[in-house]
């Protein structure tokens, strides 16, 4: 029988089983059995533990001991505010920076570092706590208090940092339980021009010439640390085809969303930030054009700011794949109909789609107004009202409090990065804040309970100079002063930018909570979801990412690319074609290079492997992932997603989606030829 | 007041004012004051004349004269057939070629060159020779003859081989003369390899690093030819930004089709191509997977028609670009406007649209049917087939025969292409044209007119090797004597292939004369269009490509890609780059360098600017074209366009489409690194 292509294509791709090396896989539940089949070959337990018990948690990103004497392994981009903080008698980001001695290492304040010790799965004894018959909201609370229980006993088990995980969308319950890391120090980095070649033009782009990687090391008792388990550094890399692991932190992903809360994230949520962001971009590119001074002024911000939007199309463009989207719509549509066929499952979950889609009716008009009372255009103003938030929250018994407020560890984080004040003076803050009053001016008119206050009669320009022109807020002494007197001192001050942020807080709070009303039905409902999925599919399927460990298996593979196959590596030689092909007339200089880099091309070996491309599923997150090869030893580091990757937020497409990676070998041969880190190398191939 | 995007994007689309550097412009009708407002300058007549007088017509490319002493530069793919014909010793395509003396240069038999030396416009004499009130079919005979009596008139006065030429899809008629060279020499060629670095696979991609360039001198009496005209070649080069001109012979382009002919083209005449390509794709990689035999036997084919694949993909994604078809309709429907408005005009083409519709709709009937009894599956059998039809048509007066079939020297050429014979063993054909008979079966059953006589009672398999495998046909000298017999001895032959061939000619020979009453429909509508157009919008329009001489202005631009920005040159490293990151092990070694070229790269000057990218508005024809600058130096030569450059056939996308073009600095420095071709750079740089 022959079908019609549109027939054959849906068959094929609504087959629930992964057809392709797609999943990020807790080290729980490996998918053995699929890797024997794929590539007879499949780690074991001891592979798995090594590998584990080498990978490191940074704040935002990953990272892998790589020597016996605790030497770290992660991403430039990943260690760059902490180099940039280090950097106090010279400009380590600019020139970057080798210690040739262990003395020479230098202390990081305030970064710790995060090794997975140990989990257990409590989903059984949460669900257990949960009375028969509770509504929503009363099961929500009973879950949230057994897991809780359950933390604080396995911390004082284990003496380890504990932290609740929650899975397959809450339908399983994990404790996580870390070994850190407090003494950490910078050992070495490139020049963030090297690191970071190309800039943000390149970002999410292949192919790629990036040195995107810094050496960091593990102290404890101011003596070098010996980790019971390191990366070996391969000195044979890979080749096209070879199979990959990447071991690391992905951040978060969507694809257990049913296609209502992705229909919604197209249409509701994304098209205004977009347009939001397009208006900001468009405003300082003007000003980048109106002359040098100008560029100097926003070019930061205005790279951050096209950084996004290119991410966030990504995102929106993965939404907007028709093909795409109806391979996810017919999985989605196989799993209801074998629920609605069984009567148990039917009751459990039947119509969980249609509630959750409901919900996302409410959440649509709600989203509405809440993106026009956000203060993404103004990060001071926010601080202050999120302190204050904290604050109020914490008079409430800890059950009632907002998501995010609960722990004393979430409030005292809030206090603390109120402590430590906005990045920029909140008068940077005008135009984008001006820009946002006038689009809510727009929309809610002057008498909305929120603008209000805000405008107070004013036009949107003056009221956010008022607010953010003549405030001490940026000053440190009169923020602690604010912390030492608590809301009493704030409901006193005069200060305009405090002030304001005292009179929305309530406002922003009770939206923030009726919001938080229509989660608990998508919650509910997506746990229901979840557990009707094991019924159906077993435990075969990986949750979606959560910044927890995770391991992904794949190989080194091309993909098609303007008309023509993308090459699996770059080597030394690319770069300095780039370099050469683009001059420093390129806008941001993206392409230049430090004079040391320029003149290298006459010792550096150029055909050096730089970087390269496998099929391994990340996401942001991973980020200073060691990839490694099957005997476990480091034969790259993961950096970026090319643009396709994008869409992997809400699905994995094996045809386009690639993880890009610098290749163990062009570190070393950084380090030996042109960083003058021969003794680094010695390290970490010595063994 | 605020207008919605959309309708913004719409207004701002429809202009019909050219706002990007587009258009293919005869020399007789630069846009001067366009380039002035742009550019600040234009050529003047002089520019004009020398730039026209230097640039030289190839069979189905362009090149131009680039020494005093008739040096000749054109693409090595533009060259490839003749360096392969007078590869007798040597394998000049592999190996690459260099004459060290004049006397080492190697003639090309029936290598012919054309220089356009007058041009005259007659359009006007041909509209007074059509009677008044006469119908289509006899308005456009008597513009056919009062053409073929004006280029009678101008080969007699000037001496000069003349040509007719059909412009603005018939609104323009002009006689174009051409000075003829007939002796040309093969001076010098690098390997295929570098010539076409990528293969296949990087056709019709960026970046590129093709050294796709050859060198042939013109003769005339034994003596090297001095050109009145000639280019000089650049010392410099270009940069980023800078204006180019390309001057050469764009083949063809659908620009003024209307939407609906573009319409036939994306729903009726794409769709059955791409597929039966996709098919005969596929089975050709599976007989390469089959082993290596199979892939020596299928490797040309199977390269050559994976690259139609691409092309014509890229075609059909031009009428399926959703946002881009959007503006050529708002620029159509405009122009339907302002005829309507007008009562002449209205008179003239107000339903010349909806004529042309209507013809579409009956075309596509015919289509349909043509698709199915075409023979592109079988080159021998049609080739027997077309000669048969030559015959036939020439017993005919020549206002009654086919197009294509009316005047000696296209009849000769029939002629001479059967005496040539076909290309392989006409056995090399049954798989494809079993394939084609099967489809054809199912299509139109066993008794249509035309498969009877092939199927005979047989399977499509054994139609196929019936007539295609115990030929005689690929021995010259009977197909010698079928010529000297003529239409009887044809008649006579017990030649499976033949006999077939006559079998089935009459019915496909009656059947393309229905379809060409379709045409003549269209071909008067589309010359109402063109007159109405001009009325319009005046002269201030280009054509669509023709085969002639024509001009481009533009710049060297980057272009979105991937995420990133196209870098708008690589350069000599970027090779190596590709060379060592693919490795020898990809497909067709399509990234393999020859021994010397992997080892110049000690030698060469990696920095050299190699390929680049410019956005004039060129087309397959242009190969071979080249670049030059305001100077009129020859600074770069066109061998190939991006991707996106597909959809140019029916609109130019002036943010994606893009030249590609090899820098004359490349070409010096392989000459004298690499290619042992000094004396060449001395005379061309010489002076």
């Amino acid at each position: 029988m022959r079908l019609p292509l549109t027939a054959l294509l849906l068959a094929s791709l609504a087959t629930p089983a992964l057809r392709s090396d797609e999943g990020m896989w807790t080290f729980s539940s490996i998918p053995v059995a699929k890797l024997m089949e794929k590539y007879g070959w499949a780690p074991d337990q001891a592979w798995l533990d090594h590998v584990r018990m080498s990978s490191l948690r940074f704040p935002g990103g990953s990272g892998s001991f790589v020597s016996k004497d605790g030497l770290v392994l992660t991403n430039h981009h990943v260690g760059h505010n902490f180099i940039q903080a280090v950097s106090k008698d010279a400009d380590f980001v600019k020139d970057g920076f080798v210690a040739n001695t262990r003395e020479q290492e230098v202390k990081v304040p305030g970064l710790t570092l995060m090794m997975l010790q140990e989990t257990v799965n409590v989903t059984e004894e949460v669900e257990k706590a949960v009375p028969q018959g509770a509504n929503e909201k009363v099961a929500t609370e009973a879950r949230v208090a057994a897991i809780s229980r359950a933390q604080k006993a396995m911390s004082e088990k284990t003496g380890l940092q504990c932290e609740t995980v929650s899975l397959f969308q809450g339908g399983e319950f994990w404790i996580y339980c870390y070994k850190t890391f407090k003494d950490v120090r910078l050992v070495a980095c490139p020049e963030y021009q090297v690191a970071a070649f190309g800039k943000d033009d390149d970002n999410f782009t292949w192919p790629r010439h990036d040195l995107d990687f810094s050496l960091f090391r593990v102290y404890e008792d101011d003596k070098p640390y010996n980790p019971q388990h390191y990366l070996t550094w391969s000195k044979v890399g890979t080749k096209n085809g070879d199979l990959t692991f990447v071991t690391g932190h992905p951040g978060s992903t969507s694809r257990l969303y049913t296609v209502a809360q992705m229909e919604n994230d197209r249409d509701v949520i994304y098209p205004p930030i977009l347009r939001n962001l397009q208006t900001n971009v468009e405003r300082l590119r003007e000003v980048a054009r109106s002359g040098e001074e100008g560029e100097r002024q926003v070019s930061a911000q205005l790279m951050g700011m096209e950084n996004s939007l290119k991410a966030l199309t990504g995102y929106h463009k993965g939404l907007l794949d028709v093909e795409q989207m109806a391979r996810v719509r017919a999985t989605e549509e196989e799993l209801i109909a074998k629920v609605k066929a069984n009567p148990n499952l039917n009751a459990l979950a039947g119509d969980s789609w249609d509630k959750i889609a409901n919900a996302m009716k409410d959440y649509a008009r709600y989203t509405k107004e809440n993106q026009l009372i956000n203060l993404g255009s103004s990060p001071s103003l926010f601080l202050a009202v999120n302190y204050i938030r904290s604050l109020k929250e914490a008079d409430r018994p800890e059950d009632d409090r907002l998501q995010g407020y609960k722990t004393e560890s979430e409030l005292t984080r809030i206090s603390e990065s109120f402590e430590n004040g906005p990045t920029n003076d909140p008068s940077n803050d005008i135009p984008t804040f001006t820009n946002y009053l006038n689009a809510a001016q727009k929309a809610l008119g002057d008498d909305h309970p929120y603008l209000s206050p805000i405008l107070n009669g004013n036009s949107p320009e003056d009221a956010a100079k008022n607010a953010l022109s003549n405030t001490t807020f940026n000053d440190g002494n009169f923020r602690k002063k604010l912390i030492e007197g608590g809301l009493k001192a704030i409901a006193a001050t005069k200060d305009p930018l405090v002030a304001l942020a005292y009179k929305i807080e309530p406002y922003m709070t009770d939206f923030r909570r009726m919001g938080d009303s229509f989660r608990s039905v998508v919650t509910d409902h997506q746990a229901r979801i979840a557990k009707a999925r094991f019924e159906v599919y077993g435990h075969d399927v990986y949750p979606d990412a959560t910044f927890t460990l995770r391991l992904s298996y794949g190989t080194v593979e091309t993909f098609p690319m303007e008309g023509t196959l993308a090459q699996p590596y770059t080597t030394f030689y690319g770069m300095y074609d780039r370099a050469e092909s683009w001059g420093p007339e390129a806008r941001w200089a993206s392409w230049s290079l430090p004079e040391r880099w320029d003149k290298a091309r006459n010792t550096i070996n150029l055909k050096t492997p730089y970087n390269f491309i496998t099929n391994n599923d990340i996401t942001g997150g991973n980020s200073g992932s060691p990839l490694v090869d099957k005997n476990a030893e480091l034969v790259g580091l993961a950096f970026d997603g090319n643009i396709h990757s994008l869409a992997g937020t809400y699905y994995f497409d094996p045809k386009m989606n690639r993880t890009i990676a610098v290749d163990c070998r062009s570190i070393v041969e950084a380090l030996n030829t042109v960083m003058g880190g021969k003794h680094l190398v010695e390290e970490i191939l010595g063994r």
